[in-house]
């Protein structure tokens, strides 16, 4: 224990120390350092796939489940994606030392904003060793030090792949600290990682729940986190019925095991004769099972909905369907369970849309469009580190500027307050 | 203990519910409440008075000192202030709803950014009443629920208060629960009101730095921390000299008590022997105590400073002076003892200003200018509910942009994910 907190808190006094380093250094070398990263990744490509194959053998020997393990393997597509990321951030415009809104003051003083990098980030991913790269590029190119804990079904490849990014680092004159990755697989590395405030400015943690609950309870730094996405699309009275029907359909069906699929459809009573029974037969068709609560089981074939349908992320072909009085009862309902994570009104009417927009308190709210959209490529942040459910900071899908900060700048000629 | 936490979650509750109604309420409504408030306290000033005595009397008795007595009290001035300052707040623009980079996709969507309200704001404060007042006014204007906690010393005052803000708020048809003060001494009250994430979305605690680090500590929702102001000013070797002198004699005694007073002169050891003499000459006329390090100690007479001096913030008449190599060594200094919160360069070199500025890691970097213009209303905010020296979310002087956040909004045209 006490060896994991010095080795910890030595990545935490280097992380730092790079960060300083960082927010000196040009645009250029930054994206030096991500064109060498994937020059390298692409030079060890079997290297790494040897090492992977042990991370591989021993989670087929512990039974990893197929899913998982298929996260884990490092195929030549992933690699290849993985080289495509670095150089498509590379080719991202730099935002850090952005400076708005310079503003003379009555004092004498001009006064804006410039944005900066947040500092040092933690990042605590689960057994994706892909994320080892986009995660060690976000943070590179938004001039941020970068401590990255992943799995430790992964360790070999997350090693390997440590070893690339340094060489890539290196070749380009950067702190060999600018990314470091974890290299033990010590639990008690995760605790120390989020509890030194003195080295590290924000925690992300990308996986399941559970692990988020932990470590936003457990801590001291702040968290960009992504809980649940429990979306809803609401077809309101006056909506466009072949619009409704056709995002209806998207949200759901277009994929299932994702944050941004509709898990609840919201009806009008107005309009719920109409569009419940084709969006039915198609949802039928792709064997999605429907749960409804009275009304809708009304109008078409549906198992009855409990209190927990409305609570649940389905990540699945499972809907759930309710008929609403109108557009307060479904806000209402979202209120009340919504995760805050992304819904969509569906609608032709121009005051109804601008009240939905205004009052659904989630971090994307859209006006006849798929909840599938949600999501930093296509929203053009180029990247995407994560979708924050959180109100404070970032709210959404989390770019590059979501990983810096804006601090005050003072221009002055020798000013002085009276 | 279970009343206070019933009572507690009562309020968030009721806070949750009028956070939800203040999305949609316009901004003339919210200047009518902020008016009426505002007509009610000159209405109610000598009720208003005469409770502020039941206080005043009651911290007599138990022996308060003079400082505190004195920000305890709702004197004629503090209250035209008071009065002053909600009006001020009615004129400022509604940052609420402010819509900024809708942008084409080529999926066919439109995305972009809306601001709103945090949702409900926590704001823990000791005894001064007006805070009080400030507080409720900045969190109606930016659409926020707003529950305050003032310290017990105060409660008649802040209970006779928030009676003015009811029935202001009520008067403008905003919801009752819009402002809500907690009507109860019990200490219990603070750690309810900072553990109810599903009712409180931020805390602000304004108060000593032990209460700040209380309550970040035991907080489970964001909390907007001021903690140290520990704040530099360094004279360059490129300085000019008047400037420098003018510039380091302002930061350190237009006023002692304040966060954005300089506690630590940096000096470059070029031009420590032109204007360290005329500094000291001035200091000593306003009985300003050195505390100098021994290149210091070479060129003009002080105590010598040790390593707790370069850690502290003094608040009064001391300052700690600290001859250094160069602008390296200057933000050495500062990375290793700032606490963050204002530093300021002297020089006339535009490239060691371009690169203070982009290095030094703290809410406000300024050049020639005193470190005393961090503040709300020297850099144009209206109104200032805090000055925060985290890094994530508001940095530096927090008005009403601090108190909202953007979430992403999307428009469609029955757009589907393909």
């Amino acid at each position: 224990m006490n060896d994991v907190k010095q080795y910890m808190q030595q990545l935490g006094a280097q992380a730092r120390e790079a960060s300083r380093t960082l927010r000196r250094v040009s645009t250029a070398q930054k994206n030096a350092a991500l064109q060498a990263i994937a020059d390298e990744i692409a030079r060890k490509r079997e290297t790494l796939q040897a090492e992977n194959a042990r991370d591989l053998e021993a989670g087929r020997a512990n039974g990893l489940d197929v899913a998982l393990l298929d996260r884990l393997e490092l195929s030549d597509k992933v690699i290849d994606t993985m080289i495509d990321g670095l150089k498509q951030i590379a080719q991202l415009p730099d935002l850090v030392g952005e400076i708005t809104d310079m503003r003379m003051r009555p004092s004498g003083i001009q006064v804006g904003k410039m944005r900066v990098p947040l500092g040092v980030v933690g990042i605590i991913y689960e057994s994706r060793p892909n994320v080892t790269v986009d995660a060690a590029a976000l943070c590179l190119k938004s001039g941020n030090a970068a401590i990255l804990r992943g799995g430790s079904e992964a360790i070999h490849s997350n090693r390997a792949l440590a070893e690339c990014i340094r060489t890539g680092v290196e070749q380009a004159g950067l702190p060999s600290a600018t990314v470091q990755v974890v290299e033990t697989t010590d639990r008690a590395a995760v605790g120390e990682l989020i509890t030194m405030p003195e080295y590290v400015d924000v925690i992300i943690p990308r996986g399941g729940k559970g692990l988020i609950e932990r470590i936003s309870r457990d801590a001291r730094v702040p968290v960009i986190k992504h809980l649940d996405g429990i979306c809803h699309v609401y077809i309101d009275r006056d909506a466009d019925v072949d619009k409704a029907i056709k995002v209806a359909f998207n949200a759901k069906t277009q994929r299932y095991g994702v944050c941004n699929a509709m898990e609840t459809l919201l009806v009008d009573d107005d309009i719920a004769a109409t569009v419940l029974p084709p969006l039915a037969k198609l949802y039928a068709e792709k064997g999605v099972e429907l749960r409804g609560c009275e009304r809708t089981r009304a109008i078409i074939d549906a198992k009855p909905a409990t209190e927990e349908d409305w609570a649940s992320e389905y990540l699945g072909p499972i809907l759930s369907i309710r008929v609403v009085d109108d557009v307060d009862a479904a806000m209402d309902h979202i209120a009340q369970y919504s995760s805050g994570h992304t819904e969509s009104i569906i609608t032709e009417n121009f005051t109804t849309a601008r009240r939905f927009l205004a009052e659904v308190d989630s971090s994307s709210v859209m006006v006849n469009a798929s909840t599938r959209f949600a999501d930093g490529f296509e929203y053009g942040l180029g990247a995407e580190i994560g979708i924050s459910t959180d109100k404070f900071h970032a709210r959404g899908p989390v770019g590059l500027e979501g990983l810096t900060s804006q601090k005050w700048i003072v221009l002055g000629d020798g000013t002085i307050r009276e």
